[in-house]
This record gives structure tokens, C-alpha cells and sequence, in this order.
């Protein structure tokens, strides 16, 4: 099915009829396509579920396009960014004919469909601004750390089951639920295995986000869990590169905080909420192999 | 009418929700609003017109932000870019999120309505990549560039009067025509006034385009009127800064060659057959008060 996908993705991309874009667009690596299976799952037995995945995974990749210019992002999927490679100016014109080619196509479907895809992409464009803001300097409130990584990237996953169970005339609201919690807690681990992963299985330096200036769960617990000098501490270290020793301390803190447990327990409780929504084996499926994953 | 395009504008980007993207859209300029315009003239009566007025001028503000990242604009209308002022990356945000919140507002109107904006937005986007793309090296084909323009500048304008014909129930096809070759002769008389303005009415240096790469018509035509040595000598000015002989020698030979006055004849053509399209006076008005403009 995700053959399918990914054959109707590179049909569209085709019809924009310039042969540089479909080269370019053929030079990325397609990553897990989570939206496009969500919709398979959800949308089984409709004959424009691939359209729709096909659709949500373009405008999906054009929000990475531009996201890794923004934050000057060498790498995606292991491999070098296309601002990396071709510049960020290309990246950014890549993003726009993705996404509009995504938008045009999205028109063949019911308007609260349309709908549900469109406001998701203007949520998922204010929630990367609000993330640029945030790193800006220290934020503790881990209320507005979670709101931003609703709009940033559970939006376009809520999207995509809800716009699938739309199709399939199944319950909207559970399934719009489940995709948001599902990527709630999808970001929530990516956060947490920043932590706790090394360099080589990350592809990037490990803490990268701290240094970037993203004060992700995990700091956010920390923080208010460390005495006065700590807190001043950790608050010193943010959006600087850390040395070795550094490193240790944050990694030291957070163990003896449990910083890292209780972002995964909130994951948890996402996750079973989600599971709690859908009567599906195959979703539930999803969300053990997502908590579980390492990279 | 067209503070009421303004203010729906605003009002659309207010429901995005986030202070600062209304804060930064406030401070943009809004032109000559020629599209909303067109909009109103076409389609008058109708009560949605307004609507399609502000979501099409959003879309086109959009694209003149991610323009100005692209080309590395300081100035536009008059004023600092955005990207000037806020840095690329608020300017490509603020420019997905007006994107996106004109292409989910359009999700209100007919199916033909809104695959007619939206395509043309991916038409937009080709078209800007087509026009990096060609300022790479030395362009003397004439009907490429002109192809470029198409999708760059005619298509939103195209759009716009097509769309506005379809909600009025008017002949799509007549006003789709009108709009291509007003917008085709929009950009020529532009190309135009960039080597015969001088800066302080421009607002940039003269011949501006051709330091940039750009190869406009009147550059075309003249390479081919031109010798051998000559058009060795354009050729080796193409993307350079420009003295103050250089600039006068490619005058000169502009006048000798009557390039400027080849290049207004082709507008003159384009905008006669827009007029013969369509019996309205306005319209026919807009074409000419777009001829005589000297910025």
C-alpha cells in the first residue's frame, strides 16, 4: 500500500511538469510515512486513501523542507538537507510547490476533509514559529512547551486520522484524539532520545536540541526540580555548546530528577489515552512500536 | 470595496491565532491590491467577492515574501523587506502561514473556484524557481522567458480573473485570457521600467535586473540586434555590478536598437488582445492605467 503511496506522490509531483523539481523531489529519503499508514489503517477499504496519504506525506515533506532551513539543519533522515546540498533557497522553493501541489490535489476531496488538511498546515506553520520564538531564551512552562508541539507536529497526524475517519464515515472526533496524542508522544520520545542516545545512532550530537535552544520536556522537569544554583546552572548552558563535562552534568541531574522517566510517563499516558480512543489492533500496534523505538 | 478586502485580510489572519504573525502582517504594505481589484470588477455582485479578494492578495503577499528571501530583496514597495527587518526564516514563516491560511479559507468555494487558485499557486512557485534557475547564466531565448513570466506573474492574476468570472457565472475562459495578458504585459512594462527609471523612482538601482541575472525581454531582443563583439560584451555584464559606462554603452544600444520600444510593443499587443476579450470599461481602464505607469 505505501508502494502505492509513494507512486501517486511522484505522479503529482510529476504533473507540476518541470523536470528539476521531480529530480529533486526524487533525492529524498521518504522516511516512515506514519501519516500515510495512519490513513491506510483508518481508510482500509476507500479507494482515495492513497490519494490522501499521498497528499498529506507531500505536505508533510514540504514542512521539513522549509523546517530545516529554518533551523539550519545539515542532516534529515541521515542524509544531507536539501538546504544543505542545493541551498536554502531551493529548499524553499521545493517546500512551496510541494505544498501547494498538496493543497491542489487535496481540492478532489469533501471540504471538511480539505478543510481539516488545510487549517492543520496554517496550525503546523504557526507552531514552527512558535518554536523559533521559544528558543529565543529559557522557557519552563512546560503548558506552552506542549501547546507548541501540538501546532508544530501532532496537528498534521490529528489531521490525518481525522481527515481518514472522515472518509471511511468512521468516528471523527475519537480518531482526531488518537492522532493527536499519537503525535503528542511521538515528539515527546524524539525529545527524550535526544537525551539519551548517542551520536552515532542520532546522526547528530547528542543534546542537540538544548544547544539549538529547545527546551524540550526533560529540561523543562529538570529545571523546576534542581535548587537555586542548579537552576541558574542548567539556565547558563542553554542554547550554548556543551562541553564534555557539561554533558555529564545535565545527564547526572536529570537521572538523580528522574527527568527523563516522567517525560516518558506523560508519553505513556498520551499514548494509552490514544489507545483508549480507537478499538483497533493495528493502531494500538502503532502507537508499542512508536514508544518503543530508539531512534 | 477594497478596505473591505483589508479587512476580512486582516480579520483571516487574526484567526490564525498567534499576536505575532497579526503584528507582522500589519506592518507589511499592500500595494496596488491589483488582484483584489480585478476581483471586484468581475465578479461585482457577488457577495463572496470580497473573500476571494483577500485570499487571493494573501496568497499573493505570501509569494512576495518568499520572493524577497529568494532573490535577497531589501526593499519592497518602497519599504525594508521583511526578511530585511525579521531575518529569512520569519519571513518564510510568516509566509507558509499566510499560505496556508489563504488556501484553507478557499476550501469555501466551489470545487472549479478553488483548483483554480490553488493551481496556480504551484504554477507561482514553478515559476519562481524557473526564474532562479535562468538567471544562472545568460538567457536569449525569448520564449522561455516569457514562459517564466507566465507562471511567475501572469498565472495568480489569470487566476484571479478566471475565479472572479466563475462565481459571477461570466465566460471563465475570455477573462482567463484577459487576466494572463495583463499580468504578461504587467511584468514586461516592469522589466521596462527597471532600465528606463532611474533610482530614486525605482527605488533600486537601475538596471537592477541584469546585475541580478535577470535577462528581460529588452536584453533579449537586444543581444540579437546586436554584433558579434557586442554581443560578447553583453554577455560579459550579465550578473556584473555595472559602471557607469557600462550601464550607459547597454542604454545606448538599447536606443539605437529600439529594444525598449520592441519589448512595450509586445506589452501593447498583449494588453490590445486582454481589452478584446472583455467588454467591460473598467477593465479596460485597469489596462491602461497599468500601460502608463512610470513605477
Amino acid at each position: 500500500m505505501l508502494e502505492r503511496v509513494e507512486t501517486i506522490m511522484k505522479q503529482l509531483v510529476d504533473e507540476v511538469g518541470y523536470s528539476e523539481v521531480s529530480k529533486l523531489f526524487n533525492t529524498l529519503s521518504g522516511g516512515k510515512r506514519l501519516r500515510a499508514k495512519l490513513i491506510f489503517k483508518i481508510a482500509s477499504t476507500h479507494k482515495d486513501a492513497p490519494l490522501l496519504g499521498a497528499i498529506v506525506e507531500l505536505i508533510h515533506a514540504a514542512s521539513l523542507l522549509h523546517d530545516d532551513v529554518i533551523d539550519d539543519a545539515a542532516l534529515r533522515r541521515g542524509k544531507a538537507s536539501v538546504n544543505a546540498t542545493e541551498g536554502s533557497k531551493t529548499a524553499i522553493m521545493l517546500g512551496d510547490i510541494l505544498y501547494s501541489k498538496g493543497f491542489s490535489s487535496l481540492v478532489a476531496f469533501d471540504k471538511e476533509i480539505a478543510q481539516t488538511i488545510a487549517n492543520s498546515v496554517t496550525a503546523l506553520s504557526k507552531g514552527e514559529m512558535m518554536d523559533v520564538a521559544m528558543a529565543e531564551s529559557f522557557n519552563d512552562d512546560a503548558q506552552s512547551y506542549l501547546e507548541m508541539l501540538y501546532f508544530k507536529t501532532a496537528t498534521l497526524i490529528e489531521a490525518a486520522a481525522k481527515s481518514a475517519a472522515l472518509l471511511e464515515g468512521k468516528d471523527a472526533d475519537s480518531y482526531a484524539l488518537y492522532g493527536k496524542n499519537l503525535g503528542l508522544s511521538f515528539q515527546i520520545i524524539d525529545d527524550i532520545l535526544d537525551i539519551v542516545s548517542d551520536e552515532a545512532t542520532l546522526g547528530k550530537p547528542a543534546l542537540n536540541d538544548y544547544v539549538e535552544g529547545k527546551c524540550t520536556l526533560p529540561y523543562i522537569y529538570l529545571y523546576h526540580d534542581l535548587q537555586d544554583s542548579d537552576k541558574q546552572k542548567l539556565k547558563s548552558l542553554h542554547k550554548k555548546s556543551l562541553s564534555e563535562d557539561d554533558s555529564l552534568w545535565i545527564k547526572s541531574k536529570m537521572k538523580k530528577h528522574k527527568s527523563i522517566e516522567r517525560s516518558f510517563s506523560l508519553a505513556r499516558k498520551l499514548s494509552d489515552e490514544a489507545v483508549s480512543c480507537v478499538d483497533d489492533i493495528e493502531l494500538k500496534e502503532i502507537i508499542e512500536t512508536m514508544m518503543k523505538r530508539t531512534f
